[in-house]
């Protein structure tokens, strides 16, 4: 009972470093700049990482005046300190529809990589040039997992599923407008797609999509 | 003003044969056996040929106790009589993603035959395995329009709108189930595809479709 | 293969304007300005010509400064350089259900007209007043392709869709409020209605209508 | 108080007939036919006249074995007897877009009827053959409360608010698939119509508006 | 045919005034401070009054400039100039459940006055406090139409229904949160509510619903 | 841990009844027949009584078999065997608007007999017809917790959440049609209610609402 | 009837506070500054006491200007002035899944003290970190009524529903984005909830919340 | 491009098998007896075994006419024949929240076994008696992979997911009424969960889990 200590605001669960192999992270959006810097100097204290997502640039500023190390991406909105334990095996391919999707995709990337796996980024695959997509075929083939962000229709996904033989984490994107509903007509579309084996996150998760990769990736590391 | 004709229940267009070069089509579809009898056997005695959508099995035995030598199939609900007036210039491809799609691609099909265009049916062609539409690409090309029909997420349209020079248009089913909303999904994601180029009809609309098909070879016949 | 470009945070279709015609059309939003200048200078060099849809002042400030003959229209947020490689056979008539719908309908106008189309503006033709619509029925009627602009219920649609014996491309606009639903209650409407031979493009896409019907009239220029 | 009958599983309005000119009416839709029976009978003892909606031929049968005079419309299927007190000044017209929508347009017709008003019933003037519509314009503008019926995009209302001088009553029906939603899209789409001096009731509520046009009546009859 | 006067960006319907005894009201949402100010110069000159809803305060300060005594209200944000014809026969009585649905309540009582209705304005009388309904329940029987105005769940509308013999407008309006979705289940509410004789305009359409109760009174003035 | 007994099928919480006074309920939808007769068995020979909830007519039939005592109402769908353990202090009053709401508030009103409360039901007294409402407050202000059931637009909970000081549960339930969305309408409009302490539970959900209403009786019993 | 006040823009219901045993309280959202100042004065001339919800600082800063000891609270929107006139019995539990679900807690808190209860802060206790909450379970159980606020899917609110014999008020927040849908589906979650012996009330209701805890523990402070 | 072979109705995908360990499975829903059984056949003939998800027991019983040692599993509704080409390391969880979603939950549990995963049936540990659940947590974080099957709000997968340190895919499925919309909700609410490392599958799409947790376990077993 006492993994968690209890900072007012909240709850924060320092025993989760040695349950899962990485410390808690940080869900920027609807804490105060307040909030974010208390958490992560608590978490930097005791694991010596941590990991913001949806950050602001003023959340960003604050961290560094104590941990100038800190690392602040603004395309991904990411604030990042420390090395992974240990590098994965296996390599997770990100993918993106367009030039838009790019924002989401990194922080996929970003939050697989800060995890401990290696990542190949393959930008603007979208299916209305479908040459495009399948000149990286076998780039594509030779990841462990596929992580697919795409908006409007999110057809990538199902194009990509057919592909590859291993498991492919759908990422929907709020890139679009009129009928695509803020994503949701992406989300409801990859979710209803035609391929077998694809999983689908919420709308711009880019950061679910990037943890279940590495949950994976962790898992063929260990073996089961 | 003396087009129309009263038939009580209805008001039939009887000018518009002339006009468009096509007699009105019959929507079946919450019309009584009797009013769709009516109305077919009048079309015939004017025009000497016509067609009713969303026929039921009783429509049809009922209309052929009349005019044994009206058609009626069973996939697309058709019932139709009479030949074009003449064959139009150019070729319509059918494209389905998948099995369950035929249904409606038949009546794009069976439509834009009645009225005078030469089809070619290529179906079972989903993106979930590329290569079954990749080895299509020469002969949808040789098409002058292109009717793609799917269900589930509706990604065929995408990325035959990236392959083709010429008119697509998208029909979304109703094929699916869960966030598939009976096709409201489908619709939505076609619309707001990648792809420029192509316009939509209306869920399981195979009619609309081919006669808007039809009607862009009539104009290609006519000469603007 | 070769026919992409690789930008970096795009790939570059360079083999679009021999297979289609046109070269690749840049969608603004969601871009960031440095990437619209670079992928505008890339086509300018390669075709002589480009088109950006959805674009910001600052978008065409950046433009211009490298090309000062691209032209910025504010209404339709289009960016265009160099003339079309010929003058298509026939022309689009582009109508507008009321004056908010304006801004839309020269999205749609000015694309048809840089891929080479003649253009009749028929503007502010909504059905509460039919009268209007109806004095200007020939003028339709000499229309190859027909784009109707409209939002609220869109109406116009049904009844443009009875007049004409050509193709109808419908554009929903995101004019109106409450139960208009930011325009999902226009498109709904026109893709439900009662009139045959219409098709529909995404909200507020005038970029899709004009390139849909210009597709159409380079069918009829070269005959399938 | 004592205005209400209480007959356990209801209580019956018995002071609405003095109040308003007319007997409560009876909604049938999820009573049981004995409950509709004993409504029935209770309202034609104490006001000598009675109506019923949304009535099954079973509540039919079972009121007639009493009431072998009252009459039951299988296509509205409204359950009546007795005659209105009065008539009222004025006409009703009740428009249809298409045949299908006659039940509901007969559902008015028949309500505005037993409450004394004359109705004109012109059907099947859907906007997509504009020419069926504006050929009645005359006899239209002769009523002195519209009803206009439709389904799908339910454009009819727009161009009749146009038209006349006069109320417009819109009831939007469920006529029309996929896109239609079951009569919501006409719904929202009547709604958020360009035309001023209309207003809606629910859909296939043809009883609403039957009602609300011989409440205007009554009070053009009786003088404000 | 020469009723419309083409201003460019909009056909002004300059007979309108003559066949429904008022000149087209202008609708000022998504117009530019210049087309307001020409269509409202010209309706002057013609008709010697007009009315402009959703007005900003730059549009009145612009037709102010021209005509100083055309007059502003903030609440409704209309502008109008000029008397009414003739004043209605009857009276309106306009109702609001809260105070926050004050504005678009002024939209309708004010349309009204400027077509010659006599408004009674009851404000706040919400029914989670039914007396303070009931207290004017007199008060509201007076009144040939009655217009009621309500957010949040609309209940005002089922209540008001069920006291009076006259037709009631019911106006769902925008103010409310959460499961509210923005006035859409006000909307839908009403339109499902259980009581007769009552039919529904768009969110916050205040002027629908005032130009409708004018149009009844019209009628009653002048005698169907 | 061992509160619970596992029956293959499913987890049978034995310990609920001592740590709530109340053995578990069973919900019948969705168990097959021989799932509900063994879980009832089961129920019974420890606790000596038992509850099920949407029940049909074959369970019941099997329930009886073995217990005959247990009895069905059929139309609030319950099966029940054996006496609360204790009379709860308070009444609770269970009002519905219509005819049509009865088979939910009896399935409310049964389930808080049940579980030991005094119901006084108070049927058809929805607000279209306020009086009937209002000559029942007295009996309604005398109970302690009042569950208020209704379909349409649920209006009945706005008025009556302004006549009580005591709590007030609304159960929407799925009686209407077109725009009533099969009670979402309804839920969604109770949600929005402009009167505080209301409370509510899910669409045709009697049992909640008793199950709460009971829970209250219950603290007030015994003493916080 | 006199227990209403009219103050022209609203109808103020001074008997409330005889009936309820507390003053009306002023909902801040969609009223002006002027109009919240002069109600608080008005309820604190008459009752001493007084609480706005929904407040902005602005309307704070004037109520200030009269009532100095008037207290704001930025975290709740709350001002508030004047004691409770009893204490209550019992307890109320208020907890939250996340720190950004706090806001609307402690307008859920800070109602309920404002009229007498004593409230216990658990918060940060999601269910993602099951232990958190395990670890309060027996501080929850003590209370007479719980409170569960949370975002997102809203999972907080089944399992406290499992955990407690007490009743359980679920407040739905907006925290989230994407698939949450500004709290519908957080709303529509808690609706369908597994557990029994929960109500829900409207997103980001704290003060209903709050309100109805507060009525349940008076209605055990007074006994039935 | 010979991977497929086209049997007129559908274009088989025969190099599926050698590509990624398992032939294509056929999707039963839409597909008509005939069309099933000639599949079966030829991926029998070709593979040696084969799966069809979606089966009718008509589809069963006509198959087995050939292949009398296929099985067919009513509860889940797969016909399946053949056994495993090798076992895959590890094990895959498969938990539901209550008996009602065992189907689905099957369709997950066989599908896998079919792919050659050991599976782990942990059912009925819904959240609403979270010890249920947390009694089995040593057995769920023994498994390589878990399986979360959830009707109503779905809450189970947000504590499931704060449990373990694997990967969890989620199961949202049509078990609920009212609010539920036939398990949009519950997919909705799974997407937005509070837990990180979920990912999810269409609403009942047992089969999609399975698949994916085995393309897990094959990679696994395979090493990246």
């Amino acid at each position: 009972m006492n993994e968690f200590e209890d900072l007012g605001f909240c709850k924060l669960d320092m025993g989760r470093n040695e349950r899962t192999g990485h410390p808690e992270v940080v869900f920027g959006m609807g804490k105060t700049v307040d909030q974010v810097d208390t958490i992560f100097s608590r978490l930097v204290e005791v694991h010596g990482r941590a990991l913001v997502t949806r950050a602001t640039p003023e959340m960003a500023e604050r961290v560094n005046a104590t941990y100038p190390e800190a690392e602040y991406d603004e395309v991904s909105r990411l604030i990042y300190l420390g090395k992974p334990t240990r590098n994965l095996l296996g390599k997770v391919a990100v993918l993106t529809a367009g030039t838009s999707d790019i924002p989401v995709a990194e922080e996929a990337a970003r939050t697989a990589e800060w995890m401990g796996c290696e990542v190949d980024r393959i930008y603007d695959v979208g299916v209305a040039g479908i040459e495009r997509l399948l000149s990286q075929k076998e780039r594509i083939r030779e990841a462990s997992v596929v992580i697919a962000v795409a908006g409007m229709e999110g057809a990538l996904v199902s194009v990509v599923g057919g592909l590859v033989r291993r498991p492919v984490i759908a990422v929907p994107t709020s890139v679009g407008y009129g009928a695509n509903l803020q994503g949701i007509t992406t989300l409801l579309a990859m979710m209803t797609s035609c391929a077998a084996g694809v999983t689908v996150v919420n709308i711009d998760n880019g950061f679910g999509a990037g943890f279940q990769a590495a949950m994976i990736l962790q898992l063929v590391s260990e073996g089961i």
